[in-house]
Parts: structure tokens; sequence; C-alpha cells
């Protein structure tokens, strides 16, 4: 009995992921799922990049927490849309979500819609939400090992952030080992070794999301 | 169709915990359900804590992973019995899985069963596995608003480990906010802020183990 309800629910979730991917499509928006344990920095590699980019793109964040509202209101802050989303328990945002979620939204020349999963390097990895990359996000505080030991989310992700670069000297974190274990399981992931807090290493990533965006808006002319 | 699903899959499993909880509860062995994200410590924890206390305490633990052996082979370096059990996917364990794992052990005399559950903040929390105690650990590189965003996990632990404290001049966290958060969910929950790489703190986390420890056998007798 178990198998089939859960190929049922993947199924219509991935269905919901396809509309929405057309819609964005359409549109030239570029969607990216931010994935991550929980506390590797994905919302303050958010605010940074909405801070350094605002003048050059149009961002605009869905947040995906258990509870709170706190990461939507750090994200607004910095001046771009935010809308959050509670999953009330759920490991995971669901497509159906974002798209309730879009309702609340302004997408009127928008460049980037990040989406920030909730944090869990497990359950996200089964469940498209729209985007066109998902984009991993490991603290070097975490160990080096994590890219291994939960393989399927580095498999499918396009880019790898190596958060917290700071703390390397106070941690066994070996990047380079790091970088090949992700690559063997995707040898084309991008990694982007990089300090959220001390702003090191964010070049790398905002020419990768020029770079992205400037591919969409070609497709979508 | 989903929510009796759900429901009859969280029952089936409460059934079995329970069955193992009577089954330790005979024997007299203490079993603690270690929580927490990827990375926060507890497999290093697990090495100090088997290590320092092998002399007095017998103990043995269940490894919980997605894939690889690892963990269970860097605690067996300590001397302690180990078992791993690879989810394949799974972002929790199972009593079902547990039960099965115990089969490789010899529980004779046994203290302390730790079981070491899948790095998830979120879904090992719905899924008792036996145990008489949940413990969670958060690494201070995380954050210190954890507890406030995964609520759930925080609400139903005798305990919380602080981990990684020596890593508190070079991150923003606030030791009496984390706490304040989780005793807000839990008024009872013992607070336990330590390093398990350069091992400040670990006696208070011991002076536990060891108070659970007789508190079980004179349970049991």
């Amino acid at each position: 009995m178990q198998i089939p309800m859960v190929h049922n629910i993947l199924e219509a979730n991935t269905n919901v992921a396809t509309e929405l991917k057309d819609f964005f499509g359409q549109k030239g928006i570029l969607v990216l799922n931010l994935m991550s344990s929980p506390g590797a920095g994905k919302t303050t590699v958010l605010e940074r990049t909405l801070t350094d980019l605002r003048d050059e793109l149009r961002m605009a964040v869905v947040e995906g927490d258990l509870q709170t509202d706190n990461d939507a209101r750090r994200v607004a802050a910095t001046g771009a849309q935010a809308v959050q989303i509670n999953t009330e328990g759920g490991c995971h945002l669901t497509a159906s979500q974002v798209k309730e979620a879009l309702k609340s939204l302004d997408l009127a020349g928008l460049d980037i819609l990040f989406i920030e999963n909730v944090g869990n390097l497990v359950c996200p990895a089964e469940f498209d939400v729209g985007e066109d990359f998902k984009v991993t996000l490991l603290s070097v505080a975490e160990g080096d090992d994590k890219p291994e030991k939960y393989p399927l989310m580095f498999h499918i992700s396009a880019a790898m952030l190596l958060n917290k670069i700071d703390l390397l000297p106070y941690v066994d974190f070996d990047l380079d080992k790091a970088g090949r274990h992700a690559r063997t399981l995707n040898a084309d992931i991008s990694l982007f070794p990089l300090s959220a807090r001390t702003g090191e290493g964010l070049g790398a990533w905002y020419d990768w999301l020029r770079e992205k965006v400037r591919a969409k808006r070609s497709e979508a002319s």
C-alpha cells in the first residue's frame, strides 16, 4: 500500500512543478531552489546576494520554514519581495505551496526567484518546485563527509556553495575532499567556496547568477 | 487518502517502539535516541563518550545513515559494538529497523544503547525507536534561532547538547537565547554546552548519563 501512495504524491508534485516551470519559462524568470541542512546559511547568503545585486537584478524570495516568518522578515529587510510558507511540520516545500505563494508576489520584470527550502539535506531533494536549478549549501562546520553521506542532494544540484569558509582555521574540513566527493556524484556541479559573513568568494557566485539570468532571458526571447 | 496512510505508518511504528521499550525495560538498558542536523557532531560526541566512559559503562551504538558505514566504523574504532543501518534515502530511522539491528548486537550486561538517527532536524522527531529519552544536538555554528524554527524536535527532547562551543568566538550565537527558546518549548529540558572537540563541558553530560543509567537499573531491579 505504501509505495503506490508515495509514488502518487511525487507524481502529483511533479505535475505542478512542470506547470510552474512552463510558467516561469514564458516569463523568463530564473528560479533557484536553495537547499541545505538547518543553519548552513541559506538566509544569510540570500541577504548578501539581494543587497549586493539589487541595482542590477530584480529578485524575489519564497521562504519555506516549519514555523515562524523570521526568514521572510530578514530577507524583506533588504528591500526584496518575500513571502513566507509555513509547512507546519512538513520537511520540504511542495510545488503546490510555491504556486500558492506566487499569488502574493509581483512577478513583473523579475529576473530571479529564489525558493529557500526547509532546512533539510534529505527530503527536499525528492520534490521539484518548478526550479531551473537546485543549489545546495554546505557549511564547512558540518564536515567534509556530507556529500558522501547525503548523496542525492549533491547529485541533483547544479551548484554547491561551501559556506562559512571564515571558519576553516577552526574546523577539520578539507575543501578539496568535499569538492571531489561532490564531483563523483555530479561531474558538472559548480563549486563556490565563500563566506556570506565576510563576503569572501561571493563574486564567483554572483557571476554564476548573472550568466544563468542571461541564458534564461535569451531562451525566453 | 494521504492522512490515514500516514497515520497507519506512525501507528505501526509506535507499536514496534512500545515492544522495544518493554524489551529494553526488562533488560535495564538505557536507550537514547540522538538527533540533530547533519554535521552537528553526533558521531564525534559518541566517539568521546564511548572512549571516556568505557571503563565504567558498557555501551553499544546503532548508527543510522542514508548511505555509507563511515559512522559505524568511527564508533567501532573506540572498541564499542556498533551496527550500521542504511535507510537508502529514508529521512529517519524506524523502530522496525532498530529491532532488526538488535540481532547483530550482544546486549548482555549492556548499560546504554545509543541510537544515532539520520542527520535531520525534522522527520526523526515523529518516529519513536524504543528510546527512554530523545537527545538533540545543536551546533553553535547552526545559529541560535534553531529551537524556535524547528520546535517539535526540542519540545520532545529530554536534553539538548549545545556542541562546538569552541567556535563561539567566531560565530554569532547566543547560548542564553538558544537555551531560553528551548525551555519555552520544554521547561524540563537539560542543557549541556560542550565541545566534543576540546572536551570542554563533557563532564556534565557524563553525569547526566550516569544518573539515567542508575535510575534505569533501579527501575529494572
